[in-house]
């Protein structure tokens, strides 16, 4: 590791988080050049951002995308300076005179391949990617080194929230045990609607509409974007790293607005949450809705807000929550990036530790049937459970609902989640259950506060 | 700025936010030697924290403080290393062999001469003193630059809530307009005991047993301490400068019980409130009670937490929240603030603007009057404000209150301090008035989400 940084241009008077009286300009050698790879909802907001803020020594020189005539027709893009070269040709940029390469694309291939040539090139490259850094982080920030050049992603995980230079700068001294959090604004919100009252369906539709969600939300919903994010987050701010296929998922698209009742009578709401915590007995982490207290932070969040938890051995709980996406948000995460590259500061080298995980969690769960109501259910259930050793906390059956498909739902003291998903699948056989059980772990408050 | 930063011993591998899977001590050249000047609640910890960690490459070599003997009979520091010196002359340490000082200590005499000592020696220096830093932050920091070392007080404010690096390094690329929050947790735990019902005087009293306020509670209450803090928040989010004399500061010991119980009316709750905000007009600054809308995530703060909420002009409002003080919170982000300036990252340098700062907001405001019930009270009290042209937003009168000693609000639509004030000035001269009427500024939903 004897090989030294690359300088980006700018010369640092570098005192470490510490301001001066002087101005920028004064301590500046050189200029970084910059060029941004794509140009929709965040390449276009990080050009306007530079635009707007005029950094001392910061230049975007080159714009790659598909069928630039179209994107330069665009307001945005009539505003920047022509002095900017326009390309539909990739190595016109990854040739280029760029010192630093944003990279707002998305996607593993060929982003890979792109990144890979950047990096080989000795420049810098800060990316916006969740995916790429989730799956190829370490082979990249490995090839990066080599190179002698930094390949930053903050904007990666939580958008427009800075978790992961608050955890690289400012949680180091801790020992991160738990990160738990609400990584996806999409899913975030589906279900602050449905908090609301709003159904499923119409309320994906509506967030497809605004924009929100993809046309197929499978990403989103089925909790596959969150765990990209989870294993960012368990890489930067515990060293662990997790191959993100194996974390276990579960979908929000079966929760319904008779789930947000019962939550209400158990005094908690639900939320995708991803969570990742280190245990004697290993790594464990999940993605999937959950029950959260109404008293925990992690209930503060509405609408497509991000928030993030993390829990400290010696600092104990730290909460983060803002815009986890949208063009602007993420464009201050990239550009700040863009500003620590140029500044030669926030380099952080750790060591990380790939590591096994397992979806098993040890917490109560909600489970909500839908039954033909007849003697003896309730019986035949708690007799499920009771065959594999879980303890019914509660059992709440709102009224108001029809006895040809009557929901209700048991409530468990903590088990493990095999434990109860073998329970689940045993009742899911009975016969006078109509739909296939929904099973739902539970945050406790003490684990959430 | 030519010259360079003093290597405070590892050499990094200097990969920006980004983590490697190669252990750190292959990184390493020699090692960080550390000494503590301090051994009270955060010194001790600080020395706990370290010794607990084992962090490859920081060795703690020295620990100052007086009345050695005594400190060395405590339970932490029987477990600590033999090799350490302790001494209770401060020349051993400003003179020693350390490469980086951490000041525990606090209060700008001696400190102030202590680090400037151990600047110009060439050594880095981490410190949780927010009085020197707001006061002496500016002139510390050239010095420090002069001879090429770091200063870093990311524990000054906020103590375990890692705002400064996460502003540092997470936030430049965007225009912060405001900063706002809850930066006393003293101050917290009262207003947070007082809204479930209980007496000023007997939390406070309550506060002094557990250690949270001291003996005179001045610098809590009265919003000093909130104050020097705003002022550090101001100079790294804002790159503003502030004196911290200047800040307005209304002291929390005139809230009472009822103000509670009215603020509930409004669906508002109340808090110590920092905050400070660039406008057109100028730098707007203040610290008091304030009421906060129980839809803002600044009421979500409770017991000794802090919160503070920046807004950004392109990313919107992000909130931080955790352990703003405590041994161990705090010691995180000593400890924090140590690795960064030993692996050599995080050097930020900002320019500053010195700026003049008022104590004038546009808001609505709460008045509280406690009167001897008679015909015409109400009239005169809005003569007074029409007066100034203040219009009022609501009357409420709680029931239950006796009539010779009542106490009744009136809520202005947003109008300038100084004009409240000075109505509030004519109305305190009536003869109905039985005590100095209280006026608080609302946050509005608009400002506060």
């Amino acid at each position: 590791m004897a090989k030294r940084r690359k300088d980006a241009g700018l010369e640092s008077g570098a005192i470490q988080g510490q301001v001066t009286d002087q101005p920028v300009a004064t301590t500046q050698k050189k200029t970084t050049r910059v060029a941004l790879l794509g140009f929709g909802t965040v390449g276009s907001s990080v050009a306007h951002l530079l635009r707007r803020q005029k950094f001392a020594g910061i230049e975007l020189i080159q714009i790659y995308n598909r069928d630039v005539a179209r994107k330069q027709a665009s307001e945005r893009s009539k505003k920047l300076s022509s002095s900017i070269a326009w390309t539909e040709n990739v190595d016109d940029v990854l040739n280029g005179d760029a010192d630093v390469i944003i990279e707002t694309v998305g996607g593993i291939d060929p982003m890979e391949r792109w990144i890979k040539k950047a990096l080989s090139a000795g420049k810098h490259v800060v990316t916006a990617n969740k995916q790429l850094i989730a799956y190829r982080g370490v082979s990249l920030g490995k090839l990066a080194r080599q190179h002698g050049v930094s390949l930053v992603y903050n904007a990666a995980v939580a958008g427009g929230v800075p978790v992961i230079p608050a955890v690289l700068h400012g949680l180091q001294g801790d020992r991160v045990e738990r990160v738990a959090g609400i990584l996806n604004g999409t899913c975030n919100f589906i279900l602050s609607h449905m908090e609301a009252g709003a159904d499923y369906h119409d309320v994906l539709a509506k967030a497809q509409e605004a924009g929100y969600a993809e046309a197929d939300p499978s990403a989103d919903v089925d909790g596959y974007d969150a765990r990209a994010k989870l294993c960012i987050l368990a890489r930067t701010a515990m060293q662990v790293g997790i191959d993100p296929d194996e974390i276990e998922t579960q979908t929000i698209s079966r929760v319904r607005l008779v789930d947000f009742h019962y939550a209400r009578e158990l005094n908690c709401t639900i939320r995708q949450i991803a969570q990742v915590q280190i245990e004697e007995g290993g790594v464990r982490a999940r993605v999937g809705p959950t029950l959260v207290p109404n008293t925990s932070p992690i209930a503060w969040s509405h609408g497509t807000q991000n928030l993030v938890m993390t829990t400290g051995e010696f600092g104990g709980d730290v909460v983060f929550s803002g815009h986890g996406a949208g063009g602007n948000p993420t464009a201050v995460a990239v550009v700040s990036d863009l500003l620590a590259v140029a500044h030669g500061s926030a380099s952080v080298s750790l060591p990380v530790k790939q590591k096994p995980v397992t979806g098993e969690f040890l917490a109560p769960h909600y489970l909500r049937f839908v039954v033909q109501d007849k003697p003896g259910i309730v019986s035949a259930i708690a007799g499920a459970l009771a065959k594999v050793g879980a303890n019914i906390d509660s059992i709440v059956q709102r009224p108001g609902y029809p006895k040809d498909a009557l929901p209700f739902v048991v409530t468990t003291e903590p088990c493990l989640t095999s434990t109860i998903e073998s329970a689940v699948r045993a009742i899911a056989k009975m016969p006078t259950m109509l739909e296939e059980p929904l099973c739902m772990q539970m945050l406790t408050d003490e684990a959430a506060e």
